[in-house]
């Protein structure tokens, strides 16, 4: 199984070269943004080609950066580690707005209607909220602590959660002044939260103590409730850089499956009961778990030393059905999103690897400067992302 | 509640012209069509906008149609029902190629990497394969009769069915002859067949005789399996004109939710048992079921005389929470991509209404010519359309 590199090749590509003139390179529904950690820079893909088409430069430090998209999949903003925000235009190719709204940032989610963008913050503490357009802002809300787990709710909505504090917020910004609802304490030092793919549930995985939080966001007023009481804290503290991704939580055949923090295990959960549904054996600590769209199929990746190592699970019977080796440090994995390809990277390897979900073929291979996360357009149309 | 007249005049909209130099419309993710059903027309609308930006002319006979989107976003591939497929490009707003590929079709699919375009056809029967840059036949695919139902599945496959002769088809077409495999018999009349959102179920409704029947396309093989025994065929035979669109089934909260076949209720069924778990009177016989993105909602129309009515209906309580009545024939509804609207075609009173899900205040109106199906680009990124 020969990998096929890409044409493509660094020196040829263009940094932040304006689109090309005609309409050729402007349809955005199959593009993507590449994180580079190293060099703060994005590369910008085109799935359908699988090729990297331009470099954008001058994100600032981007060695824990995550990024959503506005609605019509054009603009990208971008949140870095040094508390910048960055609107990153895929059409010119450039950085069409920054501001450092914060001395360290951690994530940041739009409105369903693309009008607002929030963020997330340590330092200091609570949530900013910007206009999508302009990146003004619109609103300062302080937080009794570090902010984790921002995630958008429908009708331009916000909740998140803090970590010193144990409490988590929903915010509507939806009328003239927002209104903050703080939803009640979830539990010691949630570390990160995520929301389901459907909006109707906010899990939130916990530091300071055992067990995990679910809060029904359809509920009114919706209210935390602790499960698996025995998951998480061991008996000696870890390190919160072992703790996995809770974004990479996957919601499949009417189940979450969790990574086992500090075990080489999964931990599948019944979502209507709660209750535990059972444990798959895997390869290492896992970090994110990704459901393959149109499949019963989870694909996970691994903390050091075991993260040259992707596995594939199925939900159905919690077996590994494949073990991968693509390369050095897989950091993460994006499907196509009608599920035909998953695209890995290789942060040592500088490289993206595709691979062909059914075949497990490796289909092409894109340099990039240490990658980490890499992002479709096609999430501007996923509810929490 | 006064709806608000969109700015945009149908006077001043041009036929299919180009699109503006620079970029400014040249992003395709908040993009759609709606197919105009007496002239033959899609109207190009913009979502962010709320505005209708062009007309593309030369479609050939809309009265039935429908159509679906390239990964890019960028092309949309509209199947008449005179056998036409016309291939639109959104950016340059004209049609770009077009065939008469069969006397009489009736829907189609794109394979999940975008280089394969199905179309199932009535007259003669059959499915016919195209490449999706050339429109050029790549495979004729002969069938006893009719062909309904037909769905793209992972790993450039199709699914449908067969009316005359009550079986199911399987298309690979991933290597370099297509392998078809008889699935075996379905029941009496299949008129409509649809794939739930995560390519795990094919559920098809029977014209001839009660029941329906799921095919679960994670099996290997796949076969098919009855339920609801006492669903579909009333006592006295009912025009096809009546019957409701599968395409509209919902599915939410565990389960699917049907329209009864000629009584004023949906039928609830839980996903795991297959069994009826419940049922919901409403206002006439339902058309189309949608549900509302990140929400426990579903949105019904329904068939004349109450075509002036649509329903919202909680899938937990399986209880009407809103009774909304948008004008004169309600011909089809669409979401936005994270829910936050519902864009609803009038036929009769040539425009289209925009709700906000939230509130259910009309957030615009846009004038069209008969507007049947409307159609996001977001599409593009979802199986199964």
């Amino acid at each position: 199984m020969k990998p096929l590199l890409a044409a493509t090749l660094f020196a040829l590509l263009p940094a932040a070269a304006p689109a090309q003139s005609g309409t050729a390179c402007c349809a955005t529904g199959d593009l993507g943004l590449v994180v580079e950690r190293a060099t703060g820079s994005l590369l910008l893909v085109d799935r359908s080609d699988r090729a990297a088409i331009a470099r954008i430069e001058g994100l600032g430090d981007l060695s824990h950066a995550s990024l959503t998209y506005s609605p019509d999949e054009r603009f990208a903003y971008v949140f870095g580690r040094d508390g910048g925000l960055s609107k990153v235009d895929l059409l010119t190719r450039q950085v069409v707005a920054r501001t450092i709204q914060a001395g360290n940032s951690i994530g940041g989610a739009i409105s369903d209607d693309g009008a607002l963008v929030a963020v997330s913050n340590y330092t200091p503490g609570g949530v900013k909220v910007f206009d999508a357009d302009t990146l003004e802002l619109v609103a300062d809300i302080p937080a009794p602590g570090k902010t984790i787990g921002l995630a958008d709710l429908p009708g331009r909505r916000f909740i998140w959660t803090v970590w010193d504090s144990g409490e988590a917020y929903l915010g509507d910004f939806s009328g003239p002044e927002p209104v903050v609802a703080n939803l009640g304490p979830v539990g010691a030092n949630p570390y990160d939260a995520v929301v389901t793919a459907d909006a109707h549930t906010y899990l939130i995985g916990l530091f300071g103590e055992k067990g995990v939080t679910a809060i029904d966001l359809w509920d009114e007023p919706p209210e935390p409730v602790r499960f698996l009481e025995d998951y998480g804290k061991v008996e000696d503290d870890m390190p919160v850089y072992k703790m996995p991704h809770l974004q990479g939580w996957a919601f499949t055949e009417g189940q979450f499956v969790l990574p086992a923090v500090g075990r080489h295990e999964l931990l599948w959960v019944d979502r209507g009961t709660l209750d535990e549904a059972g444990r798959t054996q895997v390869h290492g600590q896992p970090v994110f778990i990704v459901a393959q769209p149109a499949s019963p199929y989870v694909w996970v990746n691994f903390a050091m030393p075991d993260n040259d190592t992707v596995q594939v699970v199925d939900s159905r019977t919690h077996e590994v059905v494949e073990t991968l080796k693509p390369g050095k440090a897989v950091l993460h994995m994006e499907f196509a999103p009608r599920g035909a390809e998953a695209w890995v990277s290789l942060r040592d390897d500088n490289r993206i690897r595709v691979y062909d979900t059914r075949t497990f073929e490796v289909k092409a291979e894109i340099p990039a400067e240490s990658p980490s996360g890499i992002f479709f357009t096609a999430r501007a149309h996923q509810p929490g992302l």
